[in-house]
Parts: C-alpha cells; sequence; structure tokens
C-alpha cells in the first residue's frame, strides 16, 4: 500500500498544509489565513483539525495510509515533548501541547519543529541539500535563520534553538536588535531593514520583492543594493563556514528570490575572508523546494521520525 | 589486566608524553622540547618512537597492556587516514602517513587528530565538560581555536576544520590575520596581539602571563586590560551560542590562567548580547585539565576509537 504523509507550514500569515506521498511529492493542498484565527489558541487549532480532515478528503486517500502529520512552526518548539514553547509572531500561545491536542482529535501520530529546522530537513532529504553529511539551510525573510544538519542529523542543541544565525552579530557595535543584542546579522539584511535601506536610495519604502523587479531590469541602484546585503551575508557566513565547516549552505526564504544578484558577491567574499581549506569544498546553493520547503521538511518529521 | 594508552601532545615549542591508566590518570610520563627535532619530519619521527619506547620503560607495565596510541598535532590531520597534512608551525610537515610510520614502527595501533578537538575529547570524558552533550572547548593561546561536542559526539566538518573560533570575525572591517581574513578574534586575542596591546598600556612588552600576574596583583590597568580582552572573546563567543547553542563552554589554554578576571565580563556580555533562551542553560567553565588536556584527550582518540 502507498504510504502518505501530511506536511503543515505554520506561518504568521499562512498556514500551508500538503499530502505527501513516498516520493516526496504533494498529492493534495490545502491551506487558509492565519490571522482570523490567531486570537485564541483554541480557534487555531480547531482550524487547523478542520483543514486537515479536508486535506483528507481532497487527497482521497484511505486514513490508513496516512503515517502521521508533521508541523513546522515559528518559534519554540519542543519536539520531544510535542510542545509549543512559545510562538513570538502569534499570540497566546506558551506551552501548548500540540501533539497531545491534536493526537487526540484525529487519531493519528504528531510531530512538531522549529520551522527553520523544518526547512533544513526538507532540503536535505529532498531539495537543494540532498544527500550532504553537513549542510547550513538559510532562512531568508522578516526574520533570518538557519537549520543545521550536523554529521548527518538534525542539530538542535541544548534548547533546540541552534542556527540563529539572524543574530550572528556582524560588529562588535551597531544598532539594537529586537532580539535584546546589537548588531545582528537580521538586524541588517532582514526584510524590515532591507526595506529601510530601499527608502534610502528610492526616497519611498520598497519591499525585497519590489527590489528585485528593478535589479532584474537592470537597474544599477539596485543591483548595487543587493550587492551590499550579499556583503553584510557574507560577513556573517564567515563564522558559519570558519565554526561549522559545511559542505554546502543553502539558501531559502523569499529573499532568496534575488539569489542570483547576491552570488557572486557571497562567494567572492567568503572566498576572501574565510579559511582557505573550508572554502574549497563548499557549495552555495539556491533552495529548491522554495515555497514548499515547511509542507515537504515537516513531513519528513514524520519520515524519520527516528531521527534526534 | 589493566589497560593503559599512550597519549602524545605535539606542540610547536614542547613534546609531552603520558601513560594513561583506564581511571584517566597519569603513572608515567616523559617530554623533549620540538625545535631540535624540527628539521626534518624523519628526526622527528625517530625522536618520537624513542621516546614512547622510553615511556613505555618508565610505566613498567607490559606493552600488551598497552591498547594504543593517541597523539594530538596542531594542524591540519586527516583522521581517518591517519594522515598529517599540514602543521604551519614546525616545517616539512605535508600529507605525512604518520600512522602508518609509526604502527610499523612500534607495533601498537596509533590514532591522530588535530590538537584542539582532542582538547575538547579530554575535557569532556574527564574534565570541566564531563558528561555534557553539547560543548565548546576552547584553546586561547598564540592560536585561539575550539574542539566541538555536539550530539555527544566530536564534531568535525566537511575537512575536518570545524572549530575555528579564532578566525570568526569580530567586525566587518579590521586588520588583517595572518589567514588572510580580517578582524578575526585571534588577531584581537591572541597571545601575540595581547602582549602588544599590553606594550601600549605599560610601554613595554608584557606577556600575557605577566598581565596574570600584575592583575592577581591587583593592578587596575591589568585588571581593565583583561576585562577589555574579556569583552573581545564574549563578542566572538554570542556568535557561538546563538548558532551552537551548547550547555557548555570550558575555556583552556595558557590564557586562560586569566579566567578569574575574564569571567564575570564574558558572562555579563553574553547575558546582554546572546539570545535569552540559549544563554539561561549556559556554563562557562575553566578548564579542569590544564596543561595535561593534549595528553589526556589523545588517549581518548584511543579509548573511543569508534567515535567518529
Amino acid at each position: 500500500m502507498k504510504s502518505y504523509v501530511i506536511g503543515i507550514d505554520v506561518g504568521g500569515t499562512n498556514i500551508k498544509l500538503g499530502l505527501v506521498d513516498s516520493q516526496g511529492k504533494i498529492t493534495a493542498r490545502n491551506n487558509f489565513l492565519t490571522a482570523p484565527y490567531a486570537s485564541s489558541k483554541k480557534s487555531l487549532i480547531n482550524a487547523l483539525a478542520v483543514a486537515i480532515k479536508e486535506l483528507i478528503r481532497r487527497g482521497e486517500v484511505d486514513k490508513k495510509s496516512i503515517l502521521g502529520i508533521g508541523i513546522g512552526l515559528p518559534g519554540l518548539i519542543d519536539p520531544a515533548k510535542g510542545m509549543v514553547n512559545f510562538l513570538p509572531n502569534i499570540p497566546g500561545w506558551k506551552n501548548v501541547p500540540l501533539k497531545e491536542i491534536l493526537e487526540k482529535k484525529l487519531h493519528l501520530p504528531v510531530f512538531l519543529d522549529n520551522d527553520a529546522k523544518v526547512v533544513a530537513l526538507g532540503e536535505w532529504k529532498l531539495g537543494a541539500g540532498k544527500g550532504f553529511e553537513h549542510l547550513v539551510c538559510l532562512t531568508l525573510g522578516t526574520g533570518v535563520g538557519s537549520g543545521l544538519i550536523l554529521d548527518g542529523r538534525l542539530y538542535r542543541g541544548q534548547t533546540n534553538t541552534a542556527g540563529e544565525l539572524g543574530h550572528v552579530p556582524l560588529n562588535e557595535k551597531g544598532p539594537l536588535c529586537h532580539c535584546g543584542g546589537s548588531a545582528c546579522l537580521e538586524r541588517t539584511i532582514g526584510n524590515r531593514y532591507l526595506s529601510e535601506k530601499a527608502a534610502q536610495v528610492y526616497g519611498k519604502e520598497m519591499t525585497p520583492e519590489q527590489m528585485g523587479q528593478r535589479a532584474q531590469a537592470g537597474d544599477a541602484r539596485a543591483l548595487r543594493f543587493w550587492k551590499e546585503a550579499a556583503t553584510h551575508l557574507a560577513n556573517g557566513l564567515v563564522s558559519v563556514v570558519n565554526l561549522l565547516n559545511p559542505r554546502c549552505i543553502v539558501i531559502g526564504g523569499g529573499v532568496a528570490n534575488n539569489f542570483p544578484y547576491m552570488e557572486k558577491t557571497i562567494k567572492t567574499v567568503l572566498k576572501k575572508r574565510a579559511l582557505k581549506i573550508p572554502v574549497k569544498p563548499l557549495l552555495i546553493k539556491k533552495s529548491l523546494l522554495g515555497e514548499d520547503a515547511g509542507i515537504l521538511g515537516a513531513q519528513v518529521l514524520v519520515r524519520h521520525a527516528t531521527i534526534r
């Protein structure tokens, strides 16, 4: 019998669900906006359960062929306990035993993890990082984060917060970050700060997406803008390369659409500043899974439930 | 029958050997200066073999009770092949199959690894990092490095160069480092640069050791000197904490003798700049093995030969 897994990508804006077969193909989809349900935990959990049932209906598969449900969430997760400790962008979520609640409702095994870690699992098993033992998978968006695959498994650290690349400092002194630290990488290349920077260049607020369109049109100011952003990113990646010696760095998240305007600069800076030996075998790649990275990564949680 | 392992710490200045029992106790020692043998590979390898035989004689143990020889070396090592790829401070060592050569000479199994990694193994199994699953073990001296124990095993990375903390940049721009990069942590708190800084304070060159003696005597300028050094070190450690989320950071190497004058500043800076969640359970400890870390770590290579 064919087996399926449900992968769910919980974001602050959208919640995306996919039914995924054993080849990593998404055979049915569902999604809904987060905002209408963000006011209470209970309504969001109910909306999730309803959306899962609808997904199974759309997929036209026997429930017995579904191995389980994997969920990536934007915050602090305790995967061993199946607990959502804290979601910074969705109010009211503090120490919620989501695994237990959903398992009772749906009678399917549920696995949770942090979204950046889930995306790394996806790129590692099905995407641009396929087959690498040592892999760093960046997510560039409003937040800047990463998931680390080290020695062929997901590395979580002591409090499941390893990989917080957005809060690697670029300098000893610099602007305050919302995390309480200062000069953090995210404080320079997070979406909001890229938009602020774009406003300085063009005299009006522009999203990273709009700046990408300008760059595509060959606008010299936009190309310079992305070169500068890439320089800051690469300066942060020097620490990653020298500390972690990965085989591959995969760049994902919305900003990764501008990879063509950043790639050369990232490689040049790393070649110049990072140690020669670890730079030599290093590959820098764009995410392969794109928008589906969250769904596909979440289902890896279930398929490889033995991964620590 | 009791079992023993020979641990060898190869340094640019001294080579130290110890016969270590199964409790981690050094029951016999030998050592010699590196310089007289540094002119040729062959003479250094012969000196090593002679010193090992003398150590076994001093230990008064049956050679059959010796499980093997572990060696930590200051450079690029391929532990799987037992190859010394490059030693920056001992000329002429390039792709030397040291394991094979010594095994032929001595008829005992030989294991090699990089010195910072070996020290981390020692502190993890027998020292200040005993029992921790996620551990970063710093060596502060002429070079600044670290060994990483992640998920309960030594993490090496793609080219066995993971943990190069000395080459984490403190700033986007800064003084050139001998590695080819710039603004590296080692370029600020490596012994040579600490001595230069001391010269600025006192008008004459002073070693970190002498600066430690001044601090111990209560000299305000020396105390300020160590506080500044600790601030730079902690600024580098913010990246380590946010990326690796370790349970414990052990500080070793010669400069660690000044830990009492650095400890408070390191903790204050980390509490201020690093993410709250990973900082909470974090322990900062001084090395417990001190001068013997290299010998004791090298013998761990043999006792835990199955560690990847």
